[in-house]
């Protein structure tokens, strides 16, 4: 059975019935309701309303790294092994670089061969819906229901070195930065930025010259780190959100030390390492529990969802505020040099804001 | 002399001096210039009011691609190409996974050797500045000082194949997106979002085995791609802006043909092809202007901007509306589940929108 109900049904289901579904586990409701989110369809709001006061119990995995890292064969490798461990497990595969929600179709179905018929697995890809932030907002959305559907574990696989990759897997309890040997030099300028969001490195395809290399890179460039003030960057872009006070960077004792940032070695075809990295990121999260940490990622999770949640909101009321013509106009004269860009902005607030 | 002025001296210069120092593209004053336009001073808006008329002059090409295809040395081929042609180049360079400045500077300075000295160069590098919108409206605006200034190809390059990468390199009038073979396997996924941004492909480092496979696959996607409806998908996110009528894909004959996307290969540690690239470039600029295609780009590049602005300006607004602690207390409640996070932005949205 296919995870994606056909176009041709919309609304059969009352949002009550999805709601039920959803923390019932079903799968076809579960599947309908994700639907719904993602189309932004007019029930999606209360549904994410109602579904809401069930989440908080799933453990979010954020799992980011270039192209050519092997991301989705360990995410795979790494949910067998979670259901091992009897726990239930989500993969949210987030893909903004291919605009054809065939491709992403085509994708969930390749991952769903080696999981199929196994219910405590839910595999989705999300297709680009154009808007960068809609895509982040999307997937929280997402998240959201798969929370609420009781899944434990929720892995959200990001293709990607950029920012946005970067801000959806920093909005995860636990960031696992993927790595290969050989991916070209500049990658090593890369890491520069995802230090700060990485609670884990794993070099995937170890097997491969230079795996070596690249460990021992990464190891030295988390030792020129430590002592480096942490930055907020990532979180809470619209309110900043401070840790609670506890242990900082380089102080040592306390009831609960530092996370020390660890990188592990994987060949995920094979499935070497993979245990390793499912024990790490469980210690992470005990880690996370133990320090008071969850609750301020928590929070900045939060402070994200907000500002995607306002941002989408403000621009419907703009569009609403605003009819087409007379924003048409406004791009006209703009790109004529007649008004500038500034000046533009300025009318259009002028319909929508106190 | 380095394009950055130290921060010891801010606002030593008034809007009415930058303003002429820009226009008489007097270095110095156009990179404080810039840095105002950066750190979003009280004075950069008033800055870039009276600098836009100036602008639409330069034509904006957009260099993006995965990390290790050699992007760098390619643009910087490319601006010695163009300065033996004897136009005037600015590159910014757009880095948002490195949120070290001091890793900026240091790239400036590094680029910079080669064409120091040279007042037809001007070389920048942009900083993350934490938030993705952000950084595509910073560029933006730097882009309007850099066109005023009167530089007559601006290089636009970013690093990354993110969608974020995407979207500023689909606000240049041309896109150029740089390939090197063996960057593994998951490359070819990625093109079929990049296909739709693409007026030229670049096979890099092509005296690598594996080039003349590389330019085959994306021959061939091209092949694929052609026929398929065309997406404005990247373009003009919060208003759509239809092209003008005129010649569609698959259409032959009339006075400006479609424009044919090629692939190219070059070693830009050699300059081999790097002169071929400069003349397609050109090739396409001809064709934009010859086929009305460059003003509906010039209005997604326009709507586009106002998206920036107006986001940024409703952040500022938010900000200001609602004081820290009780945005605060509304993250803290949803973070605990005692509200859910749409009702709490219906909360902040009413203190602030009609």
């Amino acid at each position: 059975m296919t995870e994606r109900p056909s176009k041709g049904s919309p609304g059969r289901h009352s949002v009550a019935e999805l709601v039920q579904g959803v923390l019932e586990g079903k799968r076809l409701l579960l599947a309908r309701a994700i639907t719904q989110v993602e189309n932004e369809t007019p029930q999606a709001q209360e549904l994410l309303r109602t579904l809401f006061p069930h989440t908080g119990q799933a453990h979010i995995v954020g799992v980011t790294g270039a192209p050519g890292t092997g991301k989705s064969t360990l995410v795979s490798a790494l949910t067998r092994r979670y259901r091992e461990a009897g726990l239930r497990v989500a993969v949210v595969a987030v893909d903004p670089t291919s605009p054809f929600t065939g491709g992403a179709l085509l994708g969930d179905r390749v991952r769903m061969v080696r999981h199929s018929g196994d219910p405590g697995v839910f595999i989705r890809s999300m297709a680009t819906r154009g808007a960068l932030g809609g895509l982040t907002k999307t997937t929280s959305d997402v998240i959201t229901v798969l929370d609420a559907a009781g899944f434990q574990r929720i892995l959200v696989e990001t293709v990607g070195v950029g920012q946005a990759e970067v801000d959806i897997a920093s909005t995860a309890h636990t960031t696992v930065v993927v790595e290969a040997p050989g991916l070209g030099d500049e990658v090593q300028a890369i890491k520069a930025g995802i230090l700060e969001i990485a609670d884990l490195f794993v070099v995937n395809k170890a097997d491969r010259p230079g795996a070596a290399r690249t460990v021992t890179a990464l190891e030295m460039m988390l030792q020129l780190g430590r002592g480096a003030p942490r930055t907020v960057l990532h979180h809470g872009q619209l309110m900043r959100v401070e840790r609670p006070d506890g242990p900082v960077q380089g102080e040592a004792g306390g009831e609960s030390p530092d996370w020390e940032v660890q990188v592990l070695k994987s060949i995920a075809t094979t499935g070497s390492g993979v245990e390793e990295l499912r024990e790490a990121i469980e210690r992470h999260r005990a880690w996370l529990l133990a320090s008071g940490e969850m609750e301020a990622r928590e929070q900045a999770r939060v402070a994200r969802m907000l500002e995607g949640i306002l941002q989408a909101e403000l621009k419907r009321r703009m569009l609403a505020a605003l009819p087409q013509e007379s924003m048409g106009q406004l791009i006209q004269a703009v790109s004529q040099r007649r008004l500038d860009p500034y000046s533009a902005a300025q009318e259009m607030l002028q319909q929508l804001v106190k």
